[in-house]
């Protein structure tokens, strides 16, 4: 198991600046660094509290890379719906040599309604708008005078520039939730993992990752297959303190969740099966029960390192987790101590 | 007249990596700011030797804001027809709090019709496009629950994160090419101006901003339009050596951006009026008739003082001039010795 930090701004305006959480989000990606962690990751959301301070992750990433030196950078995701690959290539490829080489570029279909409706995308054509970013990735990434002709895009020939820096193209990570047929594609295309235990049932997620690992194998490849796992994160030595900061953010989370994802209320779409239950379940959302299934990991570093010892056994210990160690409007201070007791007294002794 | 830092990239893989081209942008806009230029700013463009190192102005900006911590950073300039505006706006927003207030929102109609072709927007709808873009991005930069119908984008009601520093919003400038009647239209909206002198005529460049005052002026605003007028600068203690500099940067500049405007030869477009002369023009550039008028500034710190006192006399001393010192593929140290002999004999005594 190696360990990367996540950013996932749940703020709105009133708790906290995006000036102020942007300093402070780049604070601790060098503090990070230099504690070991393997990669900074951060999302692209819009329009609400719930993601919505961070619109483009190249941009925060961007920042973190003029800072920093050997960390790598992760795009935790990239909305393939609602960017044009001739632009995103780009962009990422930007990324790439302002970081040296640090990139890998996550890339996920969106799921929030409020968003497909406010770029006028519909939701039906996000596997094939997701399908079409990644191809169109990599032929620009890799190859010279591209012509694309997609369902989508029709471009070239072009020769993309900036080239990226890593050859023949960034690591690609497939953004999941619970579609065990994803991952299976992602696997036998060579592209590594994320997933998010939060928004899966634990037999989900194994069946997801049997079926990436099996189609990852059968392709025959001589690499290994990357896998970062998202948790939030709430570490102290005492345990009702690191208890309260879980009830209490847990719970902003899922209020702010809860704005974003009202658009599903009587909405159905047969790319995402499931989903319109998401108003309800976070309706139903139960603290309590959260924790018992280690959805999320909160306690002191003993009890922290025993879920993870968990979530190795469920998942497998060739994982990357990726945490959230400073969620909503934490403090800074309390999100410093948080990040160098996970570094000290979790990450060196698991 | 005050002063700010252009980077135009006019340069292949060949001749220099992308990673080493930002790496060396950061550090002279580090030293810029210590030297007490205004700004510094970046373009723009896709594909192609001709800016095609900088396709997203934000990404480079957002690394150089995580480095500097006053000198303002301009967009020279976000092209309306090729994004959209919730992305645009949003993304601006994230750079004028990664820079705690530092934005200036440059933005431009775009005119390679390469660029055109390979995102599918035709070139008759670039007005428009631009005038909804602008609209849009003070909209939601200053209101909350935006609802926006327009010819191109519909969504809302939407609140914009990040909420912008600046109130009521980033200052906008408009970057013209040729236009008159766009620069007056720009004044009469209270927007500020960009213009590059080696595009236009003396006279049409007169024409322009005299319109763009004189709408300025009729809008009874209280406080003062702020114009950037963008050329490159060849300065060396040796006359022979500045020019030599000139006379190669210049030609790869014009050598490429045949490649970038060679989509002009047999095209014409009415809201590019002129503009199918681009190819032609570009064959005939005649490097001592480009140094004759002026175009670009070249010589010693006397000549350069001399040359800016005439610019001074043809468009005012209440300009910004934005220098560009650093051209194609030019060595780092020659770019760091022109830079600090430009902020010790030229901008400390004009």
């Amino acid at each position: 198991m190696d360990f990367g930090l996540n950013f996932f701004p749940v703020i709105t305006p009133e708790r906290k600046s995006a000036a102020q959480y942007y300093q402070e989000t780049i604070r601790l990606a060098v503090l990070a660094e230099s504690l070991g962690f393997a990669h900074v990751q951060t999302v692209e959301h819009y329009g609400s509290p719930y993601g919505g301070y961070c619109p483009d992750p190249v941009a925060l990433l961007a920042a973190v890379a003029a800072r920093t030196s050997t960390i790598r950078l992760t795009t935790g995701a990239v909305i393939a719906s609602f960017n044009h690959p001739l632009k995103t290539a780009a962009r990422l490829a930007m990324l790439d040599n302002l970081s040296d080489g640090r990139l890998d570029a996550g890339f996920g279909r969106g799921f929030l309604p409020d968003e497909f409706a406010w770029f006028q995308v519909p939701m039906a054509q996000s596997r094939a708008r997701f399908a079409e970013m990644l191809d169109a990735c990599v032929a620009l990434w890799s190859g010279q005078d591209v012509t694309w002709t997609g369902e989508f895009y029709r471009f070239g020939p072009v020769t993309l520039l900036p080239r990226p820096v890593q050859r023949p193209h960034p690591p690609v990570y497939v953004a999941s939730a619970t579609s065990a047929e994803s991952c299976a594609a992602a696997g036998k295309a060579g592209h590594h993992l994320q997933v998010v235990p939060s928004v899966a049932s634990r037999e989900q997620l194994r069946e997801m990752l049997a079926a990436y690992r099996e189609a990852w194998a059968s392709s025959g490849r001589p690499d290994r297959p990357r896998i970062q796992i998202k948790y939030t994160c709430y570490l102290s030595e005492d345990r009702a303190e690191a208890l309260a900061a879980a009830e209490l953010f847990e719970r902003n989370y899922i209020a702010h969740m809860a704005g974003a994802v009202a658009g599903w209320a009587g909405a159905r779409s047969d790319q995402y099966p499931g989903y319109e239950q998401f108003v309800d379940k976070v309706r139903r959302y139960d603290f309590d029960a959260a924790l018992a299934a280690t959805k999320v990991l909160a306690g002191t570093p003993a009890e922290v390192r025993d879920q993870l010892a968990a979530v190795a056994g469920w998942y497998g210990d060739d994982l990357t987790v990726s945490v959230q160690i400073s969620p909503g409007h934490m403090p800074y201070e309390q999100s410093e101590r948080a990040l160098r007791l996970f570094a000290d007294r979790v990450m060196a002794e698991v």
